[in-house]
């Protein structure tokens, strides 16, 4: 696969995953605003990815900052953390990242700036590293819960292009595959961006794993002819009760599968629960612009001056949830308690 | 609003569907060939509608036979309806045309063939004439169903488009509007066709109902948001025991409704309901190319060689209606009983 993002000489790099699969294109970053657009208008995209981006971007940020003295330097680079923490606002890894960076710089009051930039800059690497070696063992531990020969439908894009690498519930199936199970994905093409047709599809064809796709109006039907055995989708945020954000229909689809019984699963790293939010009603949904409906590259396709909605987020209740799949361990129900293990 | 489809001296034409809202073309028919090419390809779409095309189209290919006896007359008619009645599968209007055609033909074995050929486009006409009072009938019984200053989810289009005019779920909430109710309307895009965006918005917008289009995976979070009151859609073929075929994505909207105990109302004419299929299951399902999903006008967005499914439409179980709303009067549970009643 090629990589989502990455340090090349002195910038960070995205695929742009806006033009992809038609076009491989590299979305250079030189400063941390690169990044924070890149963000922002979906060069990357995926909680995990988000995080590791914003990471390198605080490096590219920490990196401009002139001054010598380590409380001028931290005045500025909180700043630029502030500023990359608004980028999006529902996926919580990004807040991770920046907490974990700022945490980082503060730890090395004692160092020259200069070094406290290229320690940072190494930070972003090791994260996107762990990221990496995170959803490997995700993978481990949740490839068990898949059966020999079964169908798995997944919603938007949670592999190797929403991730450092690998993917979350990608990485899953990636797993279940290398495990000789023999599995069938189905892809939700996920409208309005597209990402399982566009990014899902993709990444599964590249690697040999059977994969169809479908109108996301098809999934239910599909479930109620059996022709789908479980569910596994990512997460962009999890609250401390088990409710999980994710890509706007990805609640529909657990409604579908509770109604058909049929496992619904969430892959996410520990990093994308947000212990702090107590229910997933207070986790802030994005509303994107309505053009990523009425329009399709530059053409319109609904009546002009049409009005939208377009949450990029819903709310899954914790209740549809049969497991959360992290790096650490599968959690099941009770949530409340088996994610307050972790904190 | 436009005319669906209707006689133009002496050929038929259909608002050209796929290039709403965008640019307003006539298909011209001149001969039978020409509408079920018309049908297939949906340049005229929707359960009714497809049955007054089938219609029209038959008066058409009965015009064009050279036939001076009544015998080889209806030999050569009875082809040209066989051929109709493949043009697609799913909608059952198609069939009850056809079969209300081919009756009234037998019906005039007196008559010389001239006279037979004219009176079929009379009946060609009287049904499209029918099919907008039977809408209207619809509209008058179904507004009573909506509450006052409610927000109604409607899933593909079911108007003045997919009929003689008027339309079946938009002809409701058309008479709710005409009512003074101060409703809003929520239009599911509805992938991969696109005809909420397309064309329910544009019908809507025209007669200054207000709308707002969303992707289809947004209905569910709405719905749980409590920020819909009910949903009508329309129907392409109703089982003896209520289930209901309709768009790709009906059976979800339905599963969705009932968990966040919303209600769910189908507005179809009884020409729709077919009393020979015991259940929903029965009902053949088309199964559409998969370029409606992985390309867009000419542009690919998909992988390369992308495998998709595509069913165009889905069943929902009985159990899942609340009501079904004809021009006769409102159905309701147990529909076995209340739809045997008609036939």
């Amino acid at each position: 696969m090629i990589p989502t993002i990455e340090w090349h000489g002195d910038h960070v790099r995205m695929i742009d995953q806006r033009k992809l699969p038609g076009r491989t294109e590299w979305f250079t970053c030189r400063g941390y605003r690169d990044v924070i657009k890149g963000i922002q208008v979906m060069v990357i995209r995926g909680a995990p990815a988000i995080g590791v981006a914003a990471a390198m971007g605080l490096a590219l940020g920490a990196r401009s900052i002139r001054s010598k003295s380590y409380a001028a330097f931290m005045e500025k680079f909180e700043k630029i953390a502030h500023e990359m923490l608004l980028a999006r606002p529902t996926a919580v890894n990004l807040r991770w990242a920046v907490e974990r960076m700022t945490r980082f710089a503060e730890n090395m009051s004692e160092l020259p700036v200069k070094k406290i930039q290229s320690a940072l800059r190494q930070e972003s690497e090791k994260i996107l590293a762990e990221d990496i070696e995170i959803n490997r063992r995700m993978g481990k531990h949740g490839q068990g819960l898949v059966p020999k020969g079964s169908t798995i439908l997944t919603h938007c894009n949670a592999g190797s292009l929403a991730t450092g690498g690998y993917g979350t519930a990608l990485g899953v199936i990636r797993a279940a595959h290398e495990n000789g199970k023999k599995i069938k994905v189905i892809a939700d093409e996920t409208r309005p961006w597209l990402q399982g047709l566009r990014l899902t599809a993709f990444e599964l064809m590249e690697d040999g794993i059977p994969v169809s796709v479908i109108a996301d109006n098809a999934a239910g039907s599909l479930m109620r002819q059996k022709k789908i055995d479980l569910v596994i989708t990512g997460a962009d945020r999890i609250a401390a009760n088990g409710d999980v954000a994710n890509k706007i229909g990805t609640y529909q689809v657990a409604v579908l599968a509770k109604t058909n019984r049929i496992p619904f699963y969430v892959a996410a790293p520990i990093s994308t629960i947000d212990y702090t939010i107590k229910n997933g009603d207070m986790i802030p949904v994005e509303e994107r612009g309505p053009e990523e409906i009425y329009r399709f590259g530059k053409r319109e396709i609904g009546p002009s001056g049409v009005s939208v909605l377009n949450p990029a987020f819903d709310v899954t209740p914790a209740s549809y949830v049969s497991a959360i799949i992290t790096e650490k361990g599968i959690i099941r129900p009770p949530y409340k308690k088996g994610i307050k293990r972790y904190f």
